[in-house]
């Protein structure tokens, strides 16, 4: 009876309940009351991406969804690649036609992925499209966003004045000269556009030849010659200088974990002038190495009141194979399950009692770590933040896990919220669905009485998560 | 006010939901939908189970529900024990009878336990029996089930054919001889019976008796003699080639966690020698053995086409008073939380770059470890899929988080779907059970926008891991 | 269309949803009747907390919301220290009214932590209060609360009555005298104020001057002189039997890890040596040495009959600045991530074979260690028990991911239930909460026909995790 019932039904829901709906993610009346009152219409600050500064400076305008949405997307390329798609159609020689008619294969198999979700928000709120994209209606969805896209409004400049991003950081080398940010800067875009000081280069003493050549870049970029550790730090410490005098703020740090040492400066020349001299550091060195930079760019980070991103737990290039033949960051990375604790405890209270802990955003890569990189954050209360669900974990369910984890063990209140990751300029609608999902989290306990049901009080929460606690943290803006 | 609203329409909803209805696990018109529309109906490929070969080919009949069903399950030896039963009545000297009375007394213990679930839900599909089990219906349940086991339409294979089995892979020892097999092909069975090659006994370097007894049996089964490791290595290949003559597409393998290295046959070849000359193998040895032997397996799993599955991450054996009195095996069990990523990346990228990478399934016994290995896999795309729920996680919560987490961050659309890795042919409702929690996972989704809500989509990825993909993955028909 | 109508129902769904409302965390007409019938009039039976014997023999009465609430609290030390407040409001020199005023202005940023929600249901259940506190009433609830801690009605023994608490074991230190808990134990109480002894400073060699100081109140507290390891025994086994006259039935362990050994005599007897001389034990000499210990202790426990607590995996003192300048315990502690099943197999195995494995409760301090505990707990039947959701965990998810995942690899029938390892005499609604939780994870499993809907049955799995299972299980009345 009941299961006659029930299907009987069904059909009248699925009419209310179309996909991506005006309510898309919020799932009850308080929800959809945060979401319209305290969170849709905030600006975006987008404080860590991987956008191309030479893209905003130069206002790019994107041919087709190609150019604006495939080109580097390493989402996509594994979910084709799970699909079976040939490499070709992947990384290789295809034509941009090609591949986008193999993604358009592959996105009815995304189902339950969030690119499903992101897919279509994104032709949504890019281009009005509201097809579901697959083989049947690829061609048409092409040609539609190849108009849209010649008609001007869906240059770069203009996609950040319509999502309202009024601060974005990109993540550059310290080699970079920053002569983009400087033309952006002097141009009357309304967005602030700021670089990052990644100086994973000057980290690669496991790989010599790497290391070694982008020595090169950082004595050309300096001026400075570098020929021992010190002169090394040194003009490290100069490229930081000038991207402070450019507007940087922030720096950021990929990292497996903390290192576990801290070395004299000795056992740090010696791992140095070893890599100088085309010999590998073994890992024990390598983290060795880490751990006397990483404390140098603390400090720095410190003396510039800057603050910093520690993105902690990726494994990566793990396909052998693919690593010896087309090189790394080609797809091949996963959720690593390091022992983090101890490193990432020694490492931040030498920092601190060493000048050398700034303002820092911890981030993990598995999600097993949400509790321990959570608590953690709260023993160096005032100068370190548990950051956003990143990577893999930037979905609906690894958003909630860490939003209800960080509640749990910290104060929500006090997040500096949400920012895209993304090499893409059509990923802004993240911020959306992180807004959706926050204020669905947050509705929910408020309906059922488990917050109270005061939307002043529980509304302001929603809208300094959104916006205003980034900005005051990273002192931005 | 609300309280008293609340409690006096209680009664109302417990008469519409009543323990085990026809929609169980169905919280959606969606989630019926789709289970009835395209679940339900669908034949089983049961692609990995311990049921015996020996009672298919002569048809078992039982005589009673202990011995369809409580003979040798670990899973109610292990509630009994919990709940305060002596042993005799557990793995000892109790008659049948008592056994199940002690059984009996367990279940209504088992409440929120999967046991209760299955327990009742195999009461109905078989039997019909709709009562509860307990001290005061034991006896008529018994009786009940009795006399429906006497009528003969529950002998092994006329439960083969009530619940559609169409092919069913058993787990066999390489040194077993597969008459049983061999009888089950040459008769009318419609179900197709494969035998599934898992060496564990190959293994055994840690426990000198144990290896060199297998040894023996081997020399026999293959004709082959064994004196060295390469004649022990040619001996068991003349067995994966008798099991692939003989219906075999797939291998199993139970590992803590993959061998951390691949020592040289030299390396390997003493490690051997030791073990036959009665010492044992330490735990670095007997990695290094496994890795050895392993990839000699995946090697021969690659010529032949066949399928690996790889159960990884068990406590085994963790009660050692009990080890000592009763050996291994007894239901002492637990989830191991051993590091993983390591040795999985470089196991998988050796096998890989050696020829040895077979498609494989993998199956984590820890649910911390679910992104991990389900990311890990998509680093091997087209060979490398991420197995369901196995042992502990084998129910609903364990089933979902698996369900979220491979959606999340690989393609659900290609899941290889459910078995029931079972020792009681009374297990095969577990189809079933995960095929209604699998509609119910998607059909929330589809009753909140949150996937499209076209049943001809959706649908078609639930029949695909409900069956299809099972057979085009394994390339049984 | 979705939109408009969802947000014009919001305001009527609020007006029922007040917070903290009567049927608060019950969430389905079930829920709200396992709690009315089953769970809201069991007396309680605390049986591991640190309140103080001292205030109850004495009934202490507070003055004030500081002393009944704020002194000691590391929860909201946290909290106030992440909100930006200075040290000086929340371990320092502030005046009480001060750093209840800190409190007030952080309690509003504790949304979504479960400090709002104990702040909150705390000050209804002892003072009637339903205002939210924050700055803008913190002078009144100040006031309120004032006027109701002068009556009289909130002393620590009414506390004890008003909250029909029939047990309560406090923990101590073997080296306390117990005469507080004489005093009580001589007096009409009602309440059951029982010792649990836990051994810390016996442990300590890491640390030889706390490790010495110990020692000497030790040979105060015995009477015996401590020259040498087996005297040292000798002197805490005596203070064991002390315990046990005076009425304790429970010893607690707090632990990283299991120890990995337990060494010879000879070898505990170096480390001990090596302390009583000042040199600090390293960190393998200190597993050792609390390997050694432990199996005594063990033993102990099993001649007496007692109940041991194990509560695993904290790491404790990170900030090592703080630990530098204040000492340890100051609020500075996270989840630990160590690596806990091998230790733990090992360890509980080798105390069952040497009689020294009494009933046992583990708790684990990381949520991803759950199945973990729980599946070993299950390898020690009628033994090992696997206890509520502790510390960081103790909060409605932690609370309900327990459950789930108990229920779902052990009997959730046999589990002994809540505590509230409190250093408050306001935190007993703390059971309320973790009753509600209960209530509504079962409820919502009848509700859904995932149970059976018969209250008797569920009801008395309810009851009995409220109350009597605790009693049955630590054979306190």
């Amino acid at each position: 009876m009941i299961g006659v019932l029930a299907r009987s039904t069904a059909f009248f829901f699925l009419i209310l309940n179309m996909f991506l709906h005006d309510d898309f993610l919020l799932r009850s009346p308080s929800a959809c009351r945060l979401y319209y009152d305290y969170a849709a219409d905030q600006p975006i600050l987008d404080y860590h991406n991987h956008l191309s500064p030479g893209e905003i400076a130069t206002d790019r305008q994107f041919a087709n969804l190609y150019e604006i949405w495939l080109e580097g997307d390493h989402y996509k390329w594994r979910a084709m690649r799970a699909n079976g798609c040939a490499e070709s159609f992947v990384s290789g020689d295809a034509t941009p036609r090609e591949k986008y008619a193999a993604w358009a294969e592959t996105v009815p198999h995304t189902l339950c992925n969030p690119l499903y979700h992101w897919t279509h928000l994104e032709l949504r709120r890019y281009f009005g499209i509201e097809k579901l994209l697959g083989p049947g209606t690829a061609d048409e969805i092409w040609d539609a966003a190849e108009q849209a896209l010649g008609g001007g409004d869906l240059s770069v400049q203009s996609i950040l004045k319509k999502f309202k991003v009024t601060t974005l950081c990109t993540t550059d080398d310290p080699v970079d000269d920053l002569a983009h940010h400087d033309a952006i800067a002097a141009s009357n875009l309304s967005t602030s556009v700021r670089p990052t000081f990644r100086p994973d280069g000057a980290l690669r003493v496991d790989s010599p030849d790497e290391f070694n050549a982008w020595i090169e870049k950082l004595m050309q970029a300096s001026g400075k010659d570098v020929s021992s550790l010190a002169t090394f730090v040194d003009a490290i410490k100069s490229r930081h200088d000038y991207f402070h005098e450019h507007g940087c703020r922030l720096s950021d740090q990929d990292l497996r974990t903390c290192p576990r040492t801290v070395p004299s400066e000795a056992d740090a020349a010696k791992i140095f002038d070893q890599a100088r001299g085309g010999v590998a550091a073994n890992e024990e060195q390598r983290d060795q190495f880490f751990g006397y930079m990483l404390v140098h760019f603390g400090r720095w980070d410190v003396e510039r009141d800057w603050t910093k991103q520690m993105h902690i737990g990726v494994f990566r290039n793990n396909n052998e194979r693919v690593l010896r033949d087309s090189g790394r960051d080609m797809g091949y990375d996963s959720i690593g399950d390091y022992s983090q604790g101890r490193p990432l405890q020694s490492f931040l209270s030498h920092c601190e009692m060493n000048d050398a802990l700034p303002r820092t955003i911890l981030y993990n890569n598995n999600p097993v770590d949400n509790y321990l990189f959570a608590t953690m954050a709260g023993n160096f209360p005032g100068k370190v933040q548990y950051g956003a669900a990143w990577w893999y974990l930037d979905q609906k369910d690894g958003i909630e896990a860490h939003l209800r984890d960080l509640g749990n063990v910290g104060l929500l209140s006090r997040f500096v919220g949400m920012l895209t990751d993304s090499r893409s300029f059509m990923s802004f609608p993240r911020h959306e669905y992180f807004r959706r999902v926050l204020c669905n989290f947050i509705g929910d306990a408020m309906e059922h009485g488990e917050l109270p049901g005061d939307f002043d009080l529980v509304g302001d929460l929603v809208a300094r998560i959104c916006h205003q606690n980034a900005g005051e943290f990273l002192q931005l803006s």
